[in-house]
């Protein structure tokens, strides 16, 4: 670029937010992108490094010097910095430790030993706290003192003596209460908090079913650690769901679009690799069938809608107990129920599409007994289907493996299987 | 239940807040989920109705009567009310506007004159609104003899004598700066007013990309409508994200998982049928090589392999895709760019796994001629995957349709019939 155009471009980045500058890297080509993150105010990078995927955070990185590292860590809030510093050299994570106070060295500490994937990860610990015992009027004059407060604050936070959390007191009712009352006499108390070792998950919906904006994370004594603010909150749910969708192609919702065609093609492949088996098993179920097949064309032109029909069915299933199992809506008490009802749409659909097909099979060819046969076919593999679509899933997850990873590849490989064996064995027993 | 263990439950759902009721009523099964909503308290159930899909809500909307409806319209804001509104009976929604008082009725109207899927759709009239010339003492007098804000409130708006929008009042600096101070001097500028006609997607992307909790919304003349805030912007991310992958597999993401069978039935059944168009198709053109596949068995052995090789690395591209179109990271300027890389990595992919099943197939059919036809059939199938998977999406949106329900099923009918055409065509060429 040329210097003008240079410093074009970089007063219209420094009109948009860290997020905004991430969301354009993230849109652009490995070179321009460089090119582009030199041009970011360094007072916003460590900012834009948050907001941009794994993947394109460590190209970013790798591009950097030690010392330009250090510098970009020096706006962030604790548990942001938790965050990026697992991704930074060790010789940079021991500079930035280094350089920090005690303080807030020990703040930091408190969040790293937190999984990032936890409320203690979640957290930040720039929170206000205040003494139930003392008026209101003592916060406001403190706070007017103190000249700022953190951001996304919508409330204090009251503990006790030993640092334990009682409740919360919200901006708006040192607001619109009358100063002369103590704190504890205006303090919310059903905001309880959130145990350090709960999952980011589990975070999120009580953030939306209670519609919080922060709320306080306390560790095993009750003591208050810190607090979780929306804006992390909001990330967690965009990446939650960005992660069964993707997951179920076989990809990482952290993978950069513009990633070099080496290191996605290898990605892909393995997924590919994995699918490659399903076919393969396929097939062979095929080939237990070849003498059948040579007699009978019409079961080789035929036989792909058996184990389509079955795929489809099977995955709508499959889609909604994955959805149902990560908002937490299937249970014990429930699933039984819902495979009885699961197993009742497959058959009434089989049921259904077996006589549409069944009937075109046999005007097809001019065959009664291929319509028959392919109607069977379709009514076994889509009762297979919704047990497979409704099982898989969750003995996945009862493995602690990821449903919406492996669970479309499993599913394919029974409806295929189910399917082929199906139609070309009955078509062998009564077509021979 | 018994008198007794309906008291029990009674006092338990009492304890629960109304989006929890909501997600408990979602995963009972019909019966006895009429039974609990009898038991939930009449105060919350406008609250609970807001937060369950829409095909649960329709069910209980229609086991109340009139009455119970209008009360339960009594608790709710104003862009709650305007949701619930337009699943309400005719002669319920004449009472309610009927019991309003007039200016809350101009309120409601305000915002159902706005699609639920834009910002005047989802703002709140509840906004508290201040003048710039005062200074911060009379605001905060003002605000004692309020005695309360509306929830979520964490800025107030500042406006003109003409109503017009001029910036945020964030409690936070009314709490910590000199009250002699004006609310020009004080107010943030930088939060721009969103006009009303701004669809609900773009606002949850400005929410996230600058870390928002509650934003103005504002008409053609710059005027303040009211304000959106993070509780319903977190609904919406919430549903965007459930509506890709539900809709991938052609179901609804409002539906409720325990519809009647029938219900159930039908609507799946319609993706059933669609798909069966396509494998049809692709019945059909293994059927131009009905010949082809008589002489050669190995053929309708080995072909679902091609074709499920492409349907999955053609399902990659897409979900890629859609997942850019959705976060807007896709635009002309860098498609083609896109289009490349997945070429390429088609392409590489197509290469490296073409010469494995090659090998596969020549050991397997001890037949070099039977591993090169697979190998060029795949080369073939996963170049016209990446173009599908890519070109459908783009062009499906400035079609006006939505990638996520269609795409999967136009990729799949382009994978099968390449496949299967390229396969038995260059089978049929080499091999009679």
């Amino acid at each position: 670029l040329a210097s003008g155009a240079a410093s074009r471009v970089r007063r219209l980045i420094h009109n948009l937010r860290p997020a905004e500058i991430a969301h354009v890297l993230e849109s652009i080509p490995k070179d321009p992108r460089i090119i582009l993150w030199e041009l970011v105010d360094p007072d916003d990078r460590g900012e834009v490094l948050l907001h941009v995927g794994d993947e394109v955070r460590s190209g970013l990185i790798k591009e950097m010097e030690a010392g330009e590292l250090v510098a970009l860590t020096e706006n962030l809030d604790t548990d942001d910095l938790a965050d990026l510093l697992q991704d930074l050299p060790g010789t940079v994570i021991h500079e930035v430790l280094r350089s920090m106070d005690l303080q807030n060295r020990h703040r930091l500490e408190s969040v790293l030993s937190y999984s990032e994937d936890t409320a203690g990860g979640l957290m930040n610990v720039d929170t206000i706290t205040v003494r139930a015992d003392v008026s209101l009027d003592v916060v406001l004059r403190y706070l007017r003192l103190r000249g700022n407060l953190p951001d996304l604050t919508d409330s204090l936070m009251v503990v006790d003596r030993n640092d334990r959390y009682l409740g919360l007191l919200p901006l708006s009712s040192l607001l619109t209460t009358d100063p002369e009352l103590s704190v504890a006499e205006v303090m919310v108390r059903d905001v309880e908090g959130i145990p350090a070792e709960t999952t980011a998950v589990q975070v999120a919906k009580l953030f939306e079913d209670r519609d919080l904006i922060s709320a306080p994370v306390i560790d095993q004594n009750g003591r208050l650690l810190g607090r979780i603010t929306i804006d992390d909150v909001v990330d967690v749910i965009r990446d939650e769901a960005d992660h069964s969708l993707m997951s179920m192609a076989g990809l990482n919702e952290e993978g950069d679009i513009f990633a070099p065609v080496f290191a996605s093609t290898r990605r892909r492949s393995i997924w590919l690799g994995i699918n490659l088996m399903t076919a393969l098993l396929a097939s062979w179920v095929i080939g237990l069938f070849e003498a059948t097949l040579q007699q009978i064309v019409a079961l080789a032109v035929l036989m792909p809608i058996v184990a389509s029909m079955g795929g489809i069915a099977g995955s709508q299933t499959l889609t909604i107990v994955i959805r149902g199992l990560a908002l937490n809506q299937i249970g014990k008490s429930n699933s039984r129920l819902l495979m009885t009802k699961e197993l009742a749409v497959g058959a009434l659909n089989g049921i259904l599409w077996s006589v549409v097909v069944a009937v075109i099979a046999a005007l097809w060819f001019q065959s009664a007994q291929v319509g028959i046969i392919i109607g069977a076919a379709i009514i076994i593999n889509l009762a297979f289907a919704a047990l497979a679509g409704f099982g898989i899933p969750l003995m996945l997850q009862r493995m602690g493996i990821d449903p919406a990873l492996a669970g479309s590849v499993l599913l394919t490989t029974v409806t295929d299987v189910i399917g082929f064996l199906a139609f070309l064995g009955l078509g062998t027993i009564f077509l021979l």
